[in-house]
């Protein structure tokens, strides 16, 4: 199962928690886990609040002074986007969890985010995979 | 199945291998996975080393000191906890193992820890997965 | 299933994809999840550009001035090795990937690498699980 979005800026949190949702109960797996990897080098998964919006932008503010970007990295001569792959390594382009009654079993304030670190771009693919 | 434990500090790291093993022995399943899942996003967790215990402390202060908190966050107006928040992201809530003759297979210096970095918390719940 | 690999730097990084190809081809699996785990707490694994082996350097760069070594780390008396510690908890031990048409589900840049982070070492072991 795939979900594919679509991203407007340069750097982005998108959250898929309603869609993952939806592939689990379209499953009918009622306990399992879930995992949710997204296919491509420079985005990334994480799991966090999303009910204040303004967590998305501080993570993002202190994911790039960790790690910044254009800090002469050799491959930014190439594609000119070492720090997005950077980045990317580190967050990982995958997190898997677990199924309860048809549903995922998440905190109250975790939401399932992708991680656009080169965007915009418009065909982001995450994988879901459900597993009893 | 589910593991709850209590935090006493603002940070701190708990050492849960053992109760996950437990877990694992209950199920009788000799070989698969077993996904390590906390459900809160002030929290996370890692596996590395636990037998000198000063690997704990000098990870929350390496962490600390590449997140630093109050850095001027938006999220610290709402809930004063936007570093514990950016942490918990970059961690990540869950960790997967393998099992082998049930047991978690395991290097010798692994452990598997909930990081606490919004504490103390008297009621954080770990769910864990067992598949074969 | 296991594959066991020799480092011969310090930091490194070692591209495993074509090696757990060939388990996952081995095991006939056609869908579902491998779950790649390094079984050691000063490496890690991770996910990311191969093509252009320079991500390879700016990533162990950017990661090093992140979390750098020798930093007036307790650990560092004992072992010396704090830094590899610090920086195996946070990129994580294991990635879980999915499968289909018994192949691993990458992405067009997406390879698997260790990340040696104290070598170094002759029998890094990874332990590979393939699940439907």
């Amino acid at each position: 199962m795939k979900i594919t979005i679509s991203t407007s800026r340069k750097q982005e949190l998108i959250d898929i928690t309603d869609k993952v949702n939806e592939l689990v109960k379209k499953s009918k797996v009622k306990e399992g886990i879930c995992n949710v990897f997204v296919k491509h080098a420079t985005a990334a998964i994480i799991i966090n609040e999303n009910y204040d919006p303004n967590v998305c932008i501080d993570f993002l503010n202190a994911l790039n002074k960790a790690f910044p970007d254009h800090a002469g990295y050799l491959h930014d001569k190439v594609d000119n986007n070492a720090g997005a792959h950077i980045k990317a390594a580190v967050l990982g382009p995958s997190e898997t969890i677990p199924i309860e009654n048809g549903k995922l079993k998440l905190g109250r304030w975790q939401s399932i985010m992708v991680v656009e670190l080169d965007g915009p771009r418009s065909n982001r693919e995450v994988e879901v995979r459900i597993l009893t």
